[in-house]
């Protein structure tokens, strides 16, 4: 039987230590392609390169892996791969990361790691969203590793049900520390937001983003208390915005004159 | 009793026609202000800006309006306007748009203008996005500005029920043949795309994003089939990416070893 053909892509970058942990992991479970950016994404969102042209080379990064960089962001680099590069071969499963950071609860929003795992999930393709919560280049991406290839291996032999698309967390704990994996809902929070002020070295004004995520201390199942219970949170995800409960309360509108 | 206070952005920057248009009718509303970006923004999807700095410069574009233009994204403006320009005030609402183009379906993921809305709704402010079917830069933005009008007026009255975001879009038709609001949800489609492949002066091969969008034709009460019908789309939306009914079906993954 044919290997599977896994495409991996990142938001960190091609040379990020997350990305390399990934494809070793894949390696061992199918054919390997990456498309990642040639430059840091963090927080690009679902940004997609509308007025300019985009540039794929070819790299050796990755031992007997082909592998391109993309000048674009996360998700130009999945639609580059499914139309143009891989156009003519059946792409098994995507998958995104390893992330550096928390992608939980509202932070899926902002993350390019998931928008890229996201588009492959529009273009048709199982896709899985990796994070592992630390965010120091020095992170210890072993239990992640033990833990994705497990999910991966189980998501290619069954496929995904009623969804295309897995938001994985990983906390930052010790192997044997990990409680297994959480099937759980995105939770709720909010970012308390700050920007650094400062003056720049011309004396002209500058804001940078600073902030502090604070959890919604009511929920429980959510991905937020399954990290904190020392779980792997595993957020079946997908593209529907609709807030589904409100479309009748909201149906006064239609009289609106 | 004060005025509302009314925040404006768009994704087409400050100098769109769009925008424009949506000022004029926020101003016969409440207390207007501007923050927008200063370069054009579609397709920016949730992207924020976390590698640099942001600018912020007053200018002045809107008769009697205070205005800035964010040398950031949308969602960047959304922040700065929130925690910086504004954080000793209390915004009523924020509106985004008037784009030019669908935001209906999975465009949402992608949309700069929407994306500003729901960063504004996760602020806990009320939200509404507008976007007019016609790319033209010419385009009649009067009845859209008509029913924009209507719409502002009654969120501002009642507020918002069970959600903080609409997501609005405006057939391309003359006052006369438009039927009025519906409230629906998100629909489905794709995008089949294509990339432009060519080769640059210097004789290095670019690609461009190009495609076409194929709506769901099985479905019906979407955003699509709403504007097809005449009418002018509101979906309730909100931040929540889960897969609900994935959640029963994928408990499977939490015997994966």
């Amino acid at each position: 039987m044919a290997k599977p053909l896994i495409l991996v892509t990142n938001d960190d970058g091609m040379f990020a230590p997350g990305i390399k942990a990934l494809v070793e992991v894949c390696k061992e479970l199918g054919e390997v392609f990456v498309v990642a950016p040639n430059s840091p994404q963090s927080g690009q969102g679902h940004a997609i390169t509308l007025t300019q042209p985009l540039r794929l080379h070819k790299v050796d990064v990755f031992e007997g892996v082909e592998a391109y960089e993309c000048s674009g962001t996360p998700v130009d680099c999945v639609k580059l791969a499914k139309n143009v590069l891989l156009k003519d071969r059946k792409v098994d499963l995507c998958v995104s990361g390893i992330n550096h950071g928390s992608n939980a609860s509202i932070n899926i929003i902002y993350s390019g790691t998931m928008s890229a795992a996201m588009e492959a999930s529009l273009e048709g393709i199982d896709s899985i969203g990796f994070s592992l919560l630390d965010y120091s280049f020095d992170a210890d991406f072993k239990p992640t590793q033990h833990y994705a290839k497990i999910l991966i291996r189980s998501v290619l032999e069954n496929t995904l049900e009623k969804c295309q698309l897995l938001s994985v967390n990983i906390p930052k704990l010790p192997l044997e520390e990990i409680k297994g994996f959480k099937v759980c809902k995105q939770g709720n929070g909010v970012w308390v937001e700050d920007f650094q002020e400062a003056l720049d070295p011309r004396g002209e004004k500058y804001y940078w983003l600073t902030g502090k995520f604070i959890p919604d201390a009511n929920e429980t199942d959510t991905d937020l208390t399954a990290l904190a219970d020392g779980y792997i949170s595993v957020v079946p995800s997908w593209h529907d915005l609709t807030k589904h409960d409100a479309l009748e309360p909201l149906k006064y509108l239609e009289d609106a004159r």
